[in-house]
């Protein structure tokens, strides 16, 4: 993936800003494989995920940020936010549960 | 992570279409880092770009898709998209090459 | 505009949770006019807003609610979280002020 | 609405560019009423919506375009991509139809 970037001399383009503004732009396309139905293309899915991801891991790499790191630290603030016993079965936001 | 959503019975919520929702709803989260401003504090990005991941994560396993392989193959159609010589230094979308 | 959709029998589609949606995803295609630039093409630009305004319109009629009240009532809360005084020249949150 | 932004000397930050992220981010907050139901609560919906058409009507005033006409010019274009005996009953994309 650096590479593709790389060769295309596209690293100026991608300011954190930017890249937030990408994933946010992919995200859409992805939401809208399924703006009028639950049951969207696998494929096309399959492809706009791969986008937000991309994204995702080349904002992670310009700020170094470890993916799985910080996926790991959030959980761990998630697990206090939402404690099993009050969530469990419920969609509420942490503020109202 | 599986087991944070296991144990809170939430796999019940995560149809993919409610995790592509929430993908484009984190996604903004993280665009409210830059919305004034070039330099998002870092550590409020690194929380932000945690949830989209993980949204993602669980969207690929929910469809039975592989993160890595997903990127690469995305990456392959992207490389013909965009050949080298003709997007170098460009921004321009494929359709404009 | 409700010709529009009548004729093409639409309405079916244009649940609340779709109509937001849409919003979302139109709203990204606007974004996506700065993706790489702080100039937007003005008319590509005028085509997407008016895409998310018209699908905002769409959600207020199918929701029962006057866009110009709402407007002016959200107005009213947002001078009581923003006090001129705090907020002059800053673009603060809220609860950063 | 202007009154209050000059108040703020808000102004300053009202770049085109910042008002299309602003309007992302509102739209995500719009489409978090229907994050896991398809009935967002109505008050909410109408405040969140009433933050999409503030910005929309910001940048609008920003870039010299006029709500009502841009969206009668959308719908006309719209009007020849979706011919009525193709699109009827369909919510397929016009370039599917």
């Amino acid at each position: 993936m650096k590479a593709f970037v790389l060769e295309r001399e596209w690293g100026q383009f991608h300011t954190p800003a930017n890249l937030a503004k990408g994933i946010s732009i992919e995200a859409a396309e992805l939401l809208e494989c399924f703006q009028w139905t639950d049951q969207g293309d696998k494929e096309s899915v399959a492809h706009e995920l791969a986008d937000v991801l991309t994204y995702c891991l080349l904002l992670a790499d310009k700020l170094g940020l470890e993916p799985e790191q910080i996926i790991r630290e959030k959980l761990e603030i998630s697990k206090e936010k939402y404690p099993v016993e009050k969530s469990r079965g419920r969609s509420d936001k942490y503020d109202r549960l």
